[in-house]
């Protein structure tokens, strides 16, 4: 007997993407460390050490969201962090001892908090529209501490450029 | 003779960076058209079409961008950006046909709208630390035209989730 396929559905996509930014999270509780380790000013080392702090319990929040749609928590690789996870390792080996090691792993920093941004935002109005209101609580408690760390890590980048042209 | 290395720059990460987002506008011009033959909302193909026109500016601002600093305008391939139009194909294919088709290309879209608005925002600031004032206005132009998109696929998002909200 053949069984008709089950037509997909936002219920789908919401778990797919869930899967996404789990790795994502996961790829930056590795990523984190080794990129505070590596930045020069203190400024930009402690914010990527208590963005650290942030990421781990932000993995937790996903794990509860797993759990409110009886999914397992696993996750699906993402290339496109795959891709700026692997552009500040370059930045790293490349630009080291330079004076625009910092500006590089700013620039990679931003754009992984970008792409977070979008991905809890969209997430946030999925669970919205499937009714699921604890989610929705966890999804946006994590995307305003995603937009704190983007405008944080803008602040710095300017900080830099003022003192930089202070030393000039 | 040995020479010695010359310490890389900012000028380097400028012009590194510019080749990576020149890569993405390049890709985009070949994405946004599937894109929007597989929207199935004359809202969303709509926006795709538009914003492919404004892509194609974008890119000719790059080739600006490049002959300000008198390099040849070339691309560097983006992973990110390979990933995020990667999945965009997969949506395309697993959700063809569904309810859920245009919720999954407005997600992509957006995560797409979000690295650009990343990677403009710090080449407009680089520009500036640089002193290449027509490269900053240039990068400004396509900043605010990226942000302009992401609000409308904003729009577009929230008014779907309200017609399916009053058709249920």
């Amino acid at each position: 007997m053949i069984m008709p396929t089950k037509e997909k559905t936002l219920d789908d996509l919401f778990h797919e993407t869930l899967k996404d930014i789990y790795f994502t999270e996961k790829a930056l509780v590795k990523a984190l460390p080794r990129m505070a380790k590596a930045a020069d000013c203190d400024e930009l080392r402690e914010a990527f050490e208590n963005h650290l702090k942030e990421t781990e319990d932000q993995v937790d929040r996903l794990e509860q969201v797993f759990k409110l749609i009886d999914k397992p928590a696993r996750a699906k690789t993402c290339e496109a962090i795959k891709g700026l996870t692997d552009e500040a390792k370059e930045v790293m080996k490349d630009f080291k001892g330079t004076h625009a090691l910092d500006a590089g792993l700013l620039s990679s920093a931003q754009a992984v908090e970008h792409y977070e941004i979008s991905r809890y935002g969209t997430l946030k109005a999925w669970a919205s529209e499937l009714g699921l209101d604890k989610a929705v609580r966890l999804l946006d408690a994590t995307l305003q501490e995603e937009k704190n760390a983007d405008r944080l890590l803008t602040e710095i980048a300017e900080s830099q450029v003022n003192r930089r042209a202070e030393a000039a």
